[in-house]
């Protein structure tokens, strides 16, 4: 069930070629998931979404890969979108989670959504020695 | 403006004391900040609120605790809680979180944002080989 | 702050002053809170909420008023609105709502939140047993 | 999967057969869609709902009816219903939706979702200037 | 489709055990759903997640149970977590909602829904009144 | 009250200072709001937000610039995000939403939510017919 069709063969477009030969190369893989394989009903969302996805994930920076993709899991989990919680716990045991720290992401997303809820309900003020503004 | 009212003198509960008492001990700071002070008003979600987060945040485990505290500042994002958002970037600040760090931080949060909505206004389908079940 | 100007004289509207009428006499109070006064910027929108609102919650129903208020008040937590936070909070007060009660609230709604954004985070599948379909 | 039964016979229930007959005649089509189906569970709610349905999306009005199908989409997206996005994408496309227009929406729902979340994690202060309040 | 295996034998591990006997003790079913039988990928977060939801749910309290499961579902579709919805509506089922409750549940989530996101779209400043702060 | 500085000085950065001078000359006013100026604590997350700003929403294509400033509305509603609530409601403003327009957004926004919850909480099954993939 899906809002747009899945192309037949979308690497006749040479546009979605070369975004799925960048993303086989970049994660030295023949797979493709189907985030890309939808996304190719239009070439320049896929291949603005990939620029970014590969800019901010797939480059080495600040932040190691496993933690970015456990970033990537928190919000797609508080954002209720189950595909991406999917592919990116996928992507966060590649890189090395272990079943205790996936535990242990499960225990802060849990808690967090917990202390979110209460201060919202609370409606706690926001102490002035937090503001950096 | 909050929804109930902070307590005159909470200390004046020996079961908010103690919960206050270990705040400061945990942290080793005197500054309770307001999420404490109007969870007061329940001795009971006090106690079981700061049980929960001690043991889950103040606790050494399979993930480092900024790791910890970013995980949670991208949940409060996702859920929409300022307070939480205010609190959890003071904390991560704290444990050495440095501003390429958090600017890294946004472009995840903001990345992760953008793809959940597109997988969800397409309606991606999970490819099998992630499922686990 | 807020996106509309509140009228400086709205019962100059017939319409408005009828809404704003049957709202003083349904609640037995002269006090007309903000959300009232900003909607009235468009009349249709001021009567169509305001009728949804009386039907659903000031007719005698299957589930009794303080329930009904408590639910308000879940829904918007987890939506994040804090002013129907603060005026359904209010009203659940007015309604008899004990610092017991709400206390207990604040548990099951940051409960719920934990246990929804687990099930969320392990996309656990739906028991068979659970479908009415 | 669902939390109600769906009626082997809904219409059985003059209610429910008056709401489905005005459907048929509003869109001009036999079809019934399930979030129908399933509603009709209670002919009030039913009622209700088709009676503001009609009412918003199906009068001519200020906006022209594929822009208000595109607005729907945006929101059923940013509040995570699968069935919602399915059912007013198919809406759309019936409107005359383009490729073009599809991909454009998705563009800005994921636009929007992104700059939403650094927002929130920024905590931007509203700008005097926007306050009509 | 999951995110983490289910236990081909659980309750070969003495804690998981210990948690789903007392799950049958307490609820006097055999019957173990989901949530659970996933959650024991971790004793620690299986027997941290059940200690909660039975403190919370199944202990007497200021609020009945069927006006926690209501409480529970109503968050639990705010927070658009499928699984949470249906094993709630369920549970409330089993304590006693009838379809007239059921359907006013549904009406005030929808009706919460509704003017969250008015309160929001028109950010109506909150009336002093309401501060308790 | 916000999560990082606003800089004393922005414009010192010439990174800075080139999107700043884009986004007056492509909006046509010395105006800079507050977003920009917050993000300008990191000159990355400065550039790419403002290109794919300009590159979505500033340039000529498929929707006309009203609408997309509406659907922009629309998911920030949905969103909760007060702050980009504010300036895209100012946006539109600017570019001719009338007064009728912005309270049928506000009624199209209202009522899917509404829907939306309504088919999250009876769980629809998607109908067959709507599935493009």
């Amino acid at each position: 069930m899906s809002t747009v069709s899945r192309a037949v063969d979308p690497e006749s477009d040479p546009r979605v070629k070369a975004v799925f030969d960048d993303i086989r190369a970049t994660r030295q893989t023949d797979f493709i998931n189907n985030m890309w394989r939808y996304l190719a009903f239009d070439p320049d969302l896929l291949e603005q979404t990939w620029r970014d996805v590969k800019r901010i994930m797939a480059t080495p920076s600040a932040l190691d890969p496993l933690t970015k993709e456990m970033l990537y899991i928190a919000v797609s989990v508080a954002n209720g979108c189950g595909y991406c919680v999917h592919s990116h716990t996928a992507a966060a045991r590649a890189k090395g989670m272990s079943p205790e720290q996936h535990a242990e992401l499960m225990s802060i997303v849990g808690l967090a959504a917990r202390t979110n809820h209460l201060a919202t309900a609370l409606q706690v003020p926001v102490d002035p020695v937090f503001d950096q503004g």
